[in-house]
């Protein structure tokens, strides 16, 4: 099959990589479409060592099945393939189980290829009427509904979102179908126009003043640390919904001295995902800004690395 | 009057340190007996760039006041002096006012001198039946106290206090009194036996093994965060309470893929501090591990640098 795999020379996209080996419970799942997330990018630049075929944000079709009645269903995938018997699986947090698998991101080949396969568990139907474009957003949108299991807001809250790019756009338009009145901030004035234009306060990063009682750090950087604490009001929170690989200089002590609140925000359940998908409460389309042929995918990652972009999705069948 | 001061060159004992000046609302103390703290030792070291007296943990006598009921009354006093005017001071979080002074810490000289100034609201009475060397600790255990504000916490939940010093070990006790049974944890055999002693449960730091739902890191140090993060379980949370001056090599994506909470905690309330030592729930007089004249000062500093020592107290009159 075809396959984007990440090995010590990068990313190569291939055309006789092995199909999924499907293990006992799961399915076997023809990618139709998938979507390029920041964490591709960091993982083709040699985050985490990883090594195989990237990709966790996909809809496909289950070819088959341990569970006759997944074969044929159009699906989405959480990406945690879980042990299912630790005391994290036990209180439903699979999410946690440290004995996982992460699709396409650790021991488990991703969602750029014409197959995955991934435990019958993982896999959600997706109704008819979300199309696959749509329905590619799931995990993102998921992701940022996970805010909501982790913090309390008041409808009042001053809340910021840090960093224009796909992550922040799809944080703030999640906290917006909430009901809150985000400011999402970042360096781009062409993407802080699209976002404005979809009804969201924009700003750009260097006008912004303190302080918010929410700081939502979605820059992918450490910058967006330092810059977070200097924005969050004391006693305020601050929310990492992304991840900066490696050692970087911080000073924890404004965390001390203004009894911040720092909370680490990471995957969520796909199910409330899903359904604000399906009835509307969020549409992401407006967010994608390409759709490539999976032949043409390391156009898709040049692209994905353009940072006047948000979302580039693979077509893939 | 007599004052240990900070300058250029380190820490100084004078003998003709001007009285404070006691401001509107604001009254004169004669401090009596006053606490070592490790940010004393820092701000020794040249932490903050504080040019003054250190010294933010005492008791005294009220000697000049424009609330007369105060003068000739023993009290403790909360260290910050907010505006009485802002946000934060109108939400009865004067410990946050952007236009704070600190005792000791911020543009206000402290306790380590024959006489103080603290605004007459920051005072509390001390009952004749808590004596000085218990009254002293008020300032530590509030700021253990602090954590309960912040954090709610399971009676079953495995609480590792990491760090066997001062702070660490006032924190244990605290906690310990809610009802709770924490490790404390340090490199310090001989400290570790003296809170064994008191009831508690203790660790060396190299035998730790994860996972704890809760870390309250009072190592001082930024091992402590990295050392916390390692031993916290997935979606724990890990209270900052003490700060470590500076930049430091950290990685935070742990933080993210765990989801963990990172709580700064500082100053607490006097009041329910006071409540507890006044009425025996917290007897911290086990952790005196000297007590010294004013005038042997430098030696009391000397001693509360040596990490086999808990709390050095000056006795001041």
């Amino acid at each position: 099959m075809r396959a984007l795999t990440i090995d010590e020379s990068g990313l190569k996209l291939r055309r006789d990589y092995p199909k999924p080996d499907r293990a006992d419970g799961e399915s076997l799942v023809r990618v139709t479409m998938a979507g390029i997330c920041g964490t591709d990018l960091e993982l083709a630049r040699g985050y985490m060592g990883y090594r195989g075929v990237p990709g966790h944000e996909f809809v496909g079709i289950v070819e088959q099945s341990g569970s006759p009645g997944l074969v044929g269903q159009r699906v989405v995938g959480e990406i945690n393939a879980a042990c299912g018997r630790c005391d994290f699986c036990r209180t439903d947090f699979g999410r946690h189980c440290p004995n996982r698998t992460v699709l396409g991101i650790l021991g488990r080949d991703g969602a750029f290829a014409d197959y995955l396969a991934l435990p019958d568990r993982n896999l959600l139907f997706v109704p008819d009427s979300v199309p696959d474009e749509v329905a590619a957003f799931t995990e993102p949108v998921a992701a940022a509904y996970e805010i909501f299991e982790q913090v309390n807001f008041a409808a009042s809250d001053k809340i910021l979102v840090l960093g224009d790019g796909r992550l922040g756009a799809v944080v703030a338009l999640v906290l917006y179908a909430a009901g809150l009145n985000p400011v999402v901030a970042g360096h781009h004035r062409i993407k802080l126009d699209r976002l404005s234009a979809l009804g969201l306060k924009v700003e750009l990063e260097e006008k912004l003043k303190p302080a918010f009682d929410c700081v939502v750090d979605c820059t992918g950087g450490p910058q967006g640390f330092l810059r977070s604490v200097e924005l969050v009001r004391p006693r305020g929170k601050l929310i990492l919904k992304s991840t900066a690989a490696g050692n970087h200089a911080l000073n924890l002590a404004p965390v001390v001295i203004n009894e911040l609140t720092v909370v680490g925000s990471r995957c969520g359940r796909f199910e409330p995902a899903l359904k604000a998908l399906a009835d509307g409460t969020v549409d992401p389309r407006p967010l994608v800004s390409g759709r490539y042929p999976f032949d043409d995918a390391l156009a898709a990652f040049a692209s994905a690395r353009d940072s006047s972009n948000f979302k580039c999705l693979l077509q893939i069948a």
